[in-house]
């Protein structure tokens, strides 16, 4: 009933996302994974929506990316095959629906621990065996195991396990690093090698620095989320600019109690408090000098003090966030268009898959 | 299926909340208010969840304060029939939704500008009259007008519409101003009263500052949600100590890359990156000296370098969130115990209920 109307004309606080920008934004990227042989594997938590994990499977991704057995599911109800689970995953509970997804998809996940590894190699069989990566801390200070030589020793404890297969290396890096990321990679391959284990992925990842993905020669494959909207901690990293950023939160002006402050409707629960390094909680459009200092639920507090033009009460503004990914995963649904009139609205199937 | 087990049995991440606790925090603010003659009004923000207000009602609470329409609607539904709305509703695509809301509640709004006034008053009639409170800013930095003299101009306006009521006065103040709070409110009531306008509630609200709310004489009523489940945020406030936070939320160690790094599987899709003025992330119970220093979406990042104590790869650990009521807003289900064995799963019925 939405279709075609103005995303002006929608209630507020809601995300709008630019169809043709998801677009743009998705062949670029895979253009240049094509033009210099990398596999991409798109990771899916920033849209959470089986529709463009299809756009970006069709325009010559090789498989998906999720976090989560949850978020899983939901891809693979929806007929997507080719899924890595990039988390170590632990404990009772999480098993059964591990094997399930194994048993219907070819499933990779990851681990950094023996501990990960003997909980996985307890629950899988050569009937039906589980593909698991390494995880490697390159230097992003998450998990990982922290040197090549560890990473040699956790993947034979995979490939010794009948139930395991190895299925190579894993790393979410920090940005700028694809000289450490590269040394600690390509070592861990050279040790595999010697050893004799087949390592046959390489699986490397991140948005903001995607473009040097080839400046890490020993990855075959490149797995990304947020370049599929972009938002405005991509466009400080040199990735993008606001042109590119293909999700903008709108907003209504509910309240102007003083000269330099307006009050937005878009609060902690439209927004998330992410800052990401940023002192405030993203941009304005078309108010350049408009500062959002402070957020609580349902309400962004602006200073205006900076700003020459002064948003009037009940005036819609758009609002790029400072990271898109959380944002997707606050709303039952959010709204595609095509220069401002709706063509879609997409409920996030996999928004609040948690575990 | 879940009823009895433990919560230690329960898949990670998840929130769970202690029965007991809620119960003996209901009694406590109640008691309080009973005590001052306070009428008591609690916002369904903390949990969102239709058998928590009916408890709180039934405790003495006069009705209830939602942010949003569509969390009114959610608690219509349940039944609740004396709702205040404390947010400035304007735009066409919220006056059909209001005026069905009012139709079936003893339904309040609040309004701080001329432009909210007039939007309402175009939109409800005589027949049908809307109770309107003219939220005033006592300090709070958020909306409101700006001194009393604007509050009675304002409440004019509301009177003088045939469509509206005027019902009061609402603030959501900072904490600690309870002098500051009576100035502003006593100043605006004298006004009313020597303008001849009726002033049926003086609505104050928060639960950081709760007990000093007999310090607003000027005060009928007052607003809060916090206190129900309480966080970190408010043992820091002096409202409550750790055996009083209600929620924790349950998250599993995933790995332990190093000898000081824990990473948990409760990022920001869980606790949310709300900081309330901390550095870090939340408290661990039983790990006073851990620090989660950093989330990404699906993981925490624990420094244990003060921590004697280390926890290990699968182990489970309860932490009490700097801020409860957005984790409330990521879940669509939250679980409830009494010591440790689970007593109710409930979907969270108001849960991203954000226009």
């Amino acid at each position: 009933m939405l279709i075609g109307a103005s995303i002006f004309d929608l209630s507020t606080p809601v995300p709008v996302i630019d169809e043709a920008v998801v677009a743009a934004n998705i062949a670029r990227v895979q253009a240049y994974m094509d033009a210099h042989g990398i596999s991409f594997r798109p990771h899916i938590k920033t849209h959470k929506l089986p529709f463009l994990a299809d756009a970006q499977v069709e325009a010559g991704a090789r498989g998906i990316n999720c976090q989560k057995i949850s978020e899983a599911e939901v891809f693979a109800d929806a007929g997507f095959e080719d899924i890595l689970i990039t988390f170590n995953i632990l404990g009772p509970e999480k098993i059964a629906p591990l094997q399930a997804l194994n048993a219907r998809t070819r499933l990779s996940v990851v681990a950094d621990s023996s501990e990960t590894v003997a909980g996985l190699a307890a629950a899988f069989s050569a009937e039906a065996p589980l593909t698991v990566l390494v995880e490697c801390d390159t230097g992003g200070g998450r998990c990982g195991v922290q040197s090549p030589e560890a990473a040699l020793a956790l993947a034979q404890e995979i490939a010794a396990a009948p139930g395991l297969r190895f299925g190579g290396l894993m790393t979410y890096p920090k940005p700028n690093s694809a000289e450490t990321v590269e040394a600690f990679l390509g070592g861990a391959v050279a040790l595999l090698d010697a050893a004799g284990v087949e390592c046959p992925v390489v699986s490397n990842g991140g948005t903001p620095s995607l473009f040097d993905a080839h400046l890490v020669p020993s990855a075959t494959e490149h797995r990304a989320g947020t370049y599929i909207y972009n938002d405005r901690s991509l466009i400080r990293a040199g990735h993008c600019d606001a042109s590119q950023c293909a999700m903008h939160v709108l907003a209504s002006v509910v309240s102007r109690p003083t000269e330099n402050r307006a009050v937005l409707d878009a609060g902690s629960k439209a927004l998330t408090s992410d800052l990401l390094g940023f002192e405030d909680h993203g941009m304005i459009v078309g108010y350049p000098d408009a500062r959002i200092v402070g957020l609580s639920e349902e309400h962004a507090v602006v200073d205006l003090s900076g700003s020459a033009k002064k948003p009037a009460i009940g005036e819609k503004v758009r609002i790029i966030p400072n990271h898109t990914c959380v944002v997707s995963n606050l709303f039952d649904n959010v709204v595609f268009h095509r220069d401002g009139a709706v063509t879609r609205v997409a409920p996030v199937a996999a928004r609040g898959r948690v575990w």
